[in-house]
């Protein structure tokens, strides 16, 4: 069986650890970018074989948002998480909707619940 | 009891005006705005004081997904409830978390249903 | 604005007038029909022009199962509310995925609440 | 067919008129009383026949959280709606589950909303 | 404390024990079987011991529609998860309620959320 | 990254180390308490860096119910998880609201589960 793909942004290269081998373990395919530019070059590779995004805020100079956004342009329905330490209260102003906005700090099984919660309520029904 | 103010903003009027109807016989103060301008000056002056936002998302030559976004800057948790009949995909992208979108055309029902289901989902736990 | 079109099934008139009503006072244009046949002749005749499905579950000698079964197969995520007296407990066994069972006697509110609820939650994100 | 019954509880008359008006045009038969012991009593009568619960918390020197618990004793799942102005807060320690709380002021539709998502959420699985 | 029985049916020998081996790490006991018979002669056996189905649709010949609307008729509220490649969108004409349809390929840990998050959900509320 | 601390209390030593074992290993750090008295010290000591409160109901001669209660009291949008073997029917008369019921015997992931979910829903819109 192929592996879902999950694309991992974070430039605290621990966490992004962290969050990779929960996933990995988790059964996923797991790709780490540490800043935006990366992150948005590997959006528009992978294109639909993109199967869920997880994402920090403050990346560099750069914004998870802007990334969440377009990664929602690329694939409609992705399955969008942040993590953020002190970006949580902008989530209801700046996130897409359908996301899951995580508190730093986090447990990493956090993580796995969102990513697998937002996957299943993926509907078949269209 | 004071009433509940929602914002209905729509450039087409029988549109706004069914949409006002509705929410005024579900029991609430209803305000009507027909352009981005007016609406955001509204959100503005009632402040606090707004308890749901319903508003259309071409509107003349600007768009509800940035009122939704001017109007969540000034209540964090203020409900909001797109309707559109050809931007609705769009709202993956564009969309505020905790939203509704309805495509138009719609029963004026789920107009009240979306106001009111959300704001019974403010848990107050916090 | 054009109105949305729900199919109304039951065998009891006067059910089926309540909800009729109801569903009319909520904005939707209704469609009544007293027996399975002419239940399916309609689901076919309207075809995605459909919005919802509202049926009894004994009509006659024909079952709402079936009814609802054979709209899925015309359109995939048609919101679907069963009624019925005493053969809720079958709706674990018999009823479509992301439908609503309503046990009778109930209230009319109930009907538009299941209605609208199905409708504003067919998330727009495909 | 027969109504459901929902059993009103609060002091302030005024609010208590309104959310029975509300109900009673839901299709609901509305019981309505101004104080607790009138209260327990009518829980006590209606028994199994009682469909939900609309109560007030500050009802005189008694307690709405006090009725609800109660009403649980007779029907486990029994629908429980609370409207208050000052005590929101408490509800995450004395609410039952499965509960909603609705700040005052609030527009009668969510009453209704309330009420009707609870009765149709009680899934029929066992 | 005694573990709760999982009933995993897929004719992929592969699959079958990439889901077991997760069940079993997330502290169920898992019983096995490749084929619809086997399956049927297990929800029997089971009974009411039987704590939740994970199914594949395309089983030899046989079909796990079927499979899953038997184990419904002998425990009305067991958790239902299919898994498919090419059988998704039926899932909206043949799944039961309240199930949840995985979309091969998938991760294992979404098969875990899907059961746990079905057992969590059965609100003991009767 | 810090840890999120969540407190066990349960008499069962046994249930008590395979709920920790599972949390530890979901990345939380975990406290266990085997009475109610020092789960309540534990609760005042910890304050708001409490994150998840999971407990047994009979605990010796105290009660769970007491325990959530004083919990939420200190932190009131608390995520709390029961488990029970015979007092899961009083959680609809006795349960704060927005905590899981989950019932013994159960597979630790659901323990894991509940707590991410509640965890996750805690929406940062206020």
């Amino acid at each position: 069986m192929d592996k879902l793909t999950v694309l991992v942004i974070d430039d605290e290269h621990l966490i992004a650890l962290l969050v990779e081998t929960a996933l990995v373990e988790a059964g996923f395919a797991v790709v780490v970018e540490h800043d935006v530019a990366s992150g948005i070059a590997r959006i528009e590779t992978l294109g639909p074989r993109l199967s869920a995004l997880v994402t920090d805020i403050r990346i560099g100079s750069g914004s998870g948002w802007d990334v969440a956004r377009h990664a929602r342009g690329v694939t409609h329905d992705l399955p969008v998480v942040y993590m953020s330490a002190d970006s949580v209260r902008e989530w209801a102003i700046r996130g897409v909707p359908e996301s899951v906005m995580i508190q730093k700090p986090f447990a990493v099984a956090q993580i796995v619940a969102a990513v697998t919660t937002l996957l299943n309520s993926c509907r078949p029904l269209v």
